[in-house]
């Protein structure tokens, strides 16, 4: 039901296909976040539209509202949201450590308050592993412990741990056949304790293997560091998913690690606030300067925004408050990445992934949101 | 340039096609309101497909924001909104009454403050027709003055006066060949000065005539009162328009009395308030009853948003404050004001319109929104 073949590599980078039950993926690919069940501001249609084939969903969102069980009595995610291509729901793990009101945290789990209604709430790897059976996507992500950088290596130890131990509880109290299961190798910064926790995971054995904890507060360069090992030491006949990653030039340094998936909320989180990706790097939408403008956002982009909408009005749409502006800056910056993504794959073929950053410049450099 | 053509009759109702520059419109028609150049949430192509040919669009917000500058230099309305079909704009004078704050109206003009940044302004029927020259609509509105109702006798006349007096002078401005140029009759609910203000209108001679000034605070069975006259006042062969109407009750009491062109906000403004048009009543969407509900929202609808989402999921968006809620919900409801109208032609054409009220029982009934 699950098939991924690697078809070209360049370096340690490579292009695979991934295949699902709901259809196949070519990788490296990018899945934008439909946090609650909507990649906010755009239809199933406007995303396929992109050049979406895979997006993700969050557990901890869904499973406060409208519950897990909502979801499944509607017939499950693809249903619900009215997506029939491949799904990924995170574990609900790094939601509950980076945004909830956290009341104890125990090597059983975690109890937190909701942040819909205060209601107390536990989750631990049994419970989001049958939540994410419940949701149905076609790739469920093991329940970790994500701690923020920088963090003291004693925290770091602790949390590889427990996302062993969980790892494993999820890998037994998983039953879809029809639902890939993939570990999440943690470990902070240190590349041994990377490598040993990837060690483990291997044994216990999953349909891929996922890098937490990283972009979570470290600079570019010891996310690199640690990234090119890390992927090395996982199997390369399965998907390897660099998690909430990120930027242009993060994914390309990634990609050329040997990661293979990537999420990340900027296209539609910048989108609507009026920053348009553009080859060179941001465009400020509100900006003065386009207010006559006719040009598109970006001139050689053929998504549905470029081919039909000028500068000058999606700057009016911003200001005027039209939720049409979020939209279509929205559209525009999916298909951004995903024509990113696709140059990407080209170049992997060729064996010219080198060239990118001349395409590319915003590869090269920091994006400032 | 522009032709209005009955083609089927049923007592004074009647269908027509009415060919402008940027295509033919069936009427009875339903314009749905772009108010600052944007249907408020949808897309042109989503617009295009809820079965909408021709939308309005107001110049007192373009006016003020981005400018009728700016949307000419933009290339006109038609190719800053990306919406290639027909457009009517209306002449700004019933918002400067309802939504601005005005410092003095005379005999001349009306002065009031920009709602935007609080900067002056002045309206006039010259200024009124060159703004809409600008704009590049398929249709602009004479300028007029347009009393809330109740109001007293005098008040009423003077309107009248402003309005005729204005409509001479929007007809000398009008420089473009390639827009309509329509009057409006105002009279409030006293039907021979309606009738006294249509005959002058016609002695102008105007490209088609609104009814203006009706659904401003009156009763249902006083707007009825006064449309049957004052529409039957009017040439049979030039197109009616009876402005900002209305909820599907008044709508076909309108078509019965020998409408044509109808606009209103509340498709989209009740879309985005999460209530949902049916033929029953409305449906309110972030109803509790809705939470595991599996049907559309209107079984029998053929909107994108009823072939492909649950009630259960479009209640889920509200809760969640997606905007996707507002969206889907906005498609349904200018869908179901369309199938609406393809209805009341099609029954027309049959000489059948008494079989609407089964059908559309909303149609018979006040719809508290």
């Amino acid at each position: 039901m699950f098939e991924f073949t690697i078809t070209a590599t360049d370096g340690s980078a490579r292009c695979g296909r991934f295949v699902t039950p709901h259809g196949a993926v070519d990788t490296p690919a990018f899945m934008p976040v439909g946090t609650a069940g909507s990649v906010k501001g755009v239809t199933p249609d406007q995303l396929r539209g992109t050049g979406t084939r895979i997006i993700l969903a969050n557990t901890y969102h869904l499973c406060l509202r409208p519950t897990a069980e909502v979801v499944r009595d509607l017939g499950g995610l693809h249903r619900f949201m009215g997506w029939d291509g491949p799904i990924l729901t995170d574990s609900g793990g790094y939601q509950v450590f980076s945004l909830a009101e956290i009341n104890e945290v125990n090597d059983d789990g975690v109890a937190f308050r909701s942040h819909v209604d205060g209601a107390p709430v536990w989750l631990d790897p049994l419970i989001a592993t049958r939540t994410q059976n419940d949701l149905g996507a076609d790739v469920i992500m093991a329940f970790d412990q994500c701690p923020p950088l920088p963090a003291d290596g004693r925290v770091i130890q602790q949390a590889v741990e427990r996302t062993l131990r969980w790892a494993a509880r999820c890998q037994e109290a998983h039953t879809r056949t029809d639902q890939a299961l993939f570990g999440i190798v943690q470990g902070g910064l240190d590349v041994d304790l990377r490598r040993r926790c990837a060690e483990q995971l291997i044994r216990l054995g999953f349909d891929g293997y996922a890098v937490g904890g990283l972009s979570v507060g470290e600079a570019f360069e010891e996310m690199v560091a640690v990234l090119g090992p890390t992927a090395a030491s996982l199997p390369a006949d399965r998907p390897r998913y660099l998690m909430g990653v990120g930027l242009p030039r993060d994914i390309l340094a990634a990609v050329r690690a040997g990661i293979d998936l990537f999420d990340c909320v900027l296209p539609t989180r910048n989108g609507r606030n009026a920053a348009a990706f553009t080859p060179g790097g941001p465009l400020k939408m509100r900006n003065e300067r386009h207010r006559r403008d006719p040009e598109p956002i970006q001139a050689d982009c053929d998504c549905t925004t470029c081919e039909r909408f000028s500068r000058g009005y999606i700057r009016h749409l911003f200001n005027a408050g039209e939720m049409l502006g979020p939209t279509l800056t929205s559209i525009h910056n999916l298909r951004f990445f995903q024509r990113f993504m696709d140059r990407l794959r080209t170049l992997i073929r060729a064996g010219r992934l080198h060239a990118i950053v001349e395409e590319y410049p915003i590869a090269a450099a920091p994006t400032p949101d």
